[in-house]
């Protein structure tokens, strides 16, 4: 099958239009009406998905991927419970950012609004399509949404279903399309629909990343990389820290806000890397350390030398690095060559320097005496998100509704012309 | 002369970061300083801008871009007044966006920051380095400049007196950099520094635009192209429209925010048309008509026919195109295939046409009796700018102060961990 990916951009542009000109409510009942059509089509879906999943396992996916690719009846349902949360959220278009009455009685403001056309380019995890889908239909946003290869049965069933909810109510079903191929020519085409799309978000690696900045000409927001550090300082309460460093790396290793390294202020090194080693070892964490850590822990715990890129590294799995440093400046210098921009902590008593860390980091999410693992759109009260950039153009973290708007320059005269 | 743009870069990321740890009022004294010096440094900056110009004129430069090169006594003296303008506007940064406390008593709040480090690349015009470099220092931000080649002398006197400035205010000379070689190898360089770059602002035509997007890996912002379209809507009041239509054609056509295109509606037509060639012929001003145009000024007002892509063009000239059209859907239907969302308004009195031509004209600027010329930092109350975007992502329009920052999140806490 061709897809005419100009075609599909420019129906995506035709409904962008037509959607921004709907009001709240009606974009609210249309999330409503997804939700609606999602349960109606359960069966469907849930089939969809078995069938993606026993191709996956057959082709040899590992069990990670495979259980997130996985959908079920509860977290389908979970997943229409979101949608339908969505529906409640407060929706940022509309609002007036700023307004004055110029000397000449111009009455100039700015508006927020829709920001029109987003790809968006993920893996996996089918509960992607449906949230992206939410949130821009509740802004008043076109989708077009490229899943991985192996979710094409799923995806197809959950557009063709979101379609429907939104022809139900009366909106554009062009709003959410697909990009319902594995082949990869058609991303290098959406990356250059810059005359419908506005703005592209690749959820995936690296690598992703560099294909939508350098073969793309549409503005990019990456971001889901992140090497995540927690300085514990020399006045820390170093009971509190192992907590939160515990929950920062254990909870939950394999996501972007888990922890990866962790430096140690060199006056307390011997105190708490042994007491780290004692928490974390018997919980399956491998410690990575650089020299000092070593020798901080008295060679005797079960820490591994760190490798010559290991505090380069978002281990996603319980892995550790573990190094030693003089004092902030030279914690923050680490952050500041080997950080990915995501989300760091210091723990400490010691309230200027926490100030220091706040002010100095050049991190998306700056944490004091608290776990990294707080930087997600549900825990910031954003109701859900699109994605955590780690770029500083437009949006920075986790990107709720807001991250989906732009606003206009909106002047009402009365004749007024510039002199 | 090579210059090592990896270690201007790195030069600029270190200045950035030591720049954002200063006070406002320290970066306000920074930008007072800066004008001190280009004050005392008055007679070597007209010097090298005398030889820039003789150089230029040798070489063939027309007229106007002469002009535009050209920095005499009172030129110089109003950019120093500007610069001493820029102290007094309100610094953006440090600013709380939002904050909440979370149920689990994390205080968590949006902070406003300076962005980094900004490349501008840009051509002629001196006075565009000492705006950039002053709207950077105040906002804690370190630039990089690209101007043209044949303001190389011009620039170098320039960076040199405002480096002067800043080390005499105790700030880090390299804040602000120009790159001094007319190699365009070094700007392409400058386009994948993305280690050490947040933002590149192209200030040029649409192939710079796209040398930008297509060899670099750094976000763009991209704008100052208008092709700015009036709606005569059948309810307006012709003498004022007249007056509008001629504020943004006449009075500086050689602008992004010019007139490019006259939409008339049809019920109006020949009254306007003709009173339009009456007012704007004997100005010298030349208009390109569509065939129900030439029919509605009675083929005898010396209108010429437009050709087949004069809808599409930015003038920058005493010319103006003139369609007739339908009504206001067919008018947003044109602009939305030939604009280039920059600047539009309606002409009317009618507010229901008003209030549907804002909501779905999707231009930075919009606009209901009044000129399109009003697009401009400077009108617009914002002191001063750094571009006029047309895209719809980080910011809109002209960007003042507020678009060269972004915000991070920042999390205060006792211990919180995520359950």
């Amino acid at each position: 099958m061709t897809i005419d990916m100009n075609d599909l951009g420019r129906r995506a542009a035709a409904a962008a239009r037509s959607l921004a000109r709907t009001t709240s409510d009606q974009r609210a009942e249309a999330v409503r009406a997804v939700a609606a059509a999602l349960r109606a089509d359960a069966a469907v879906i849930l089939e969809a998905n078995r069938q993606d999943c026993a191709a996956a396992a057959t082709a040899g996916m590992s069990g990670s991927l495979l259980d997130r690719l996985n959908l079920d009846d509860s977290r389908l349902e979970s997943l229409i419970d979101d949608t339908e949360a969505v529906a409640t959220l407060a929706d940022p278009t509309g609002a007036v950012i700023d307004a004055r009455t110029l000397a000449n009685g111009l009455e100039l403001s700015r508006i927020r609004v829709p920001l029109g056309v987003i790809g968006v380019i993920y893996e996996a995890r089918p509960n992607v399509t449906v949230d992206i889908a939410a949130l821009c239909i509740r802004t008043g946003n076109a989708a077009i949404l490229r899943g991985g290869s192996e979710t094409l049965r799923s995806n197809r069933a959950l557009v063709s279903s979101i379609q429907r909810g939104l022809s139900s109510s009366g909106m554009d079903p062009d709003a959410v399309q697909a990009i319902d191929s594995p082949n990869r020519k058609y991303v290098r085409e959406l990356l250059r629909l810059e005359r419908y799309v506005d703005m592209i978000i690749p959820r995936g690696g690296a690598s992703l990343h560099r294909l939508c900045r350098e073969d793309g000409t549409i503005p990019v927001i990456t971001g889901g990389i992140g090497i995540c550090h927690a300085f514990v300082d020399e006045t820390a309460d170093l009971a509190s820290a192992l907590d939160i460093v515990e929950n920062a790396k254990v909870q939950r290793p394999s996501v972007c806000n888990a922890l990866d390294t962790v430096l140690v202020h060199r006056a307390i090194a011997s105190d708490f890397v042994s007491q780290l080693a004692e928490r974390l070892i018997p919980l399956g964490v491998t410690l990575h350390a650089d020299p000092a850590g070593l020798v901080a822990s008295g060679d005797r715990l079960g820490l591994v030398p760190a490798g010559p890129r290991d505090f380069d590294k978002e281990w996603l799995s319980l892995d550790l690095g573990v190094r030693i440093v003089d004092g902030l400046e030279a914690a923050m210098d680490h952050i500041e060559e080997h950080g990915s921009r995501h989300s760091d902590t210091i723990l400490t008593s010691d309230t200027v320097n926490a100030d220091r860390f706040i002010q100095g980091v050049d991190s998306a999410a700056v944490y004091v005496n608290a776990s990294t693992r707080f930087t997600d759109g549900g825990e910031f009260g954003l109701g859900a998100e699109v994605a955590v950039s780690t770029q500083k153009l437009h949006a920075r973290g986790p990107m709720g509704l807001e991250a989906l708007t732009t606003y206009k320059w909106v002047g009402r005269g009365t004749g007024q012309v510039r002199g």
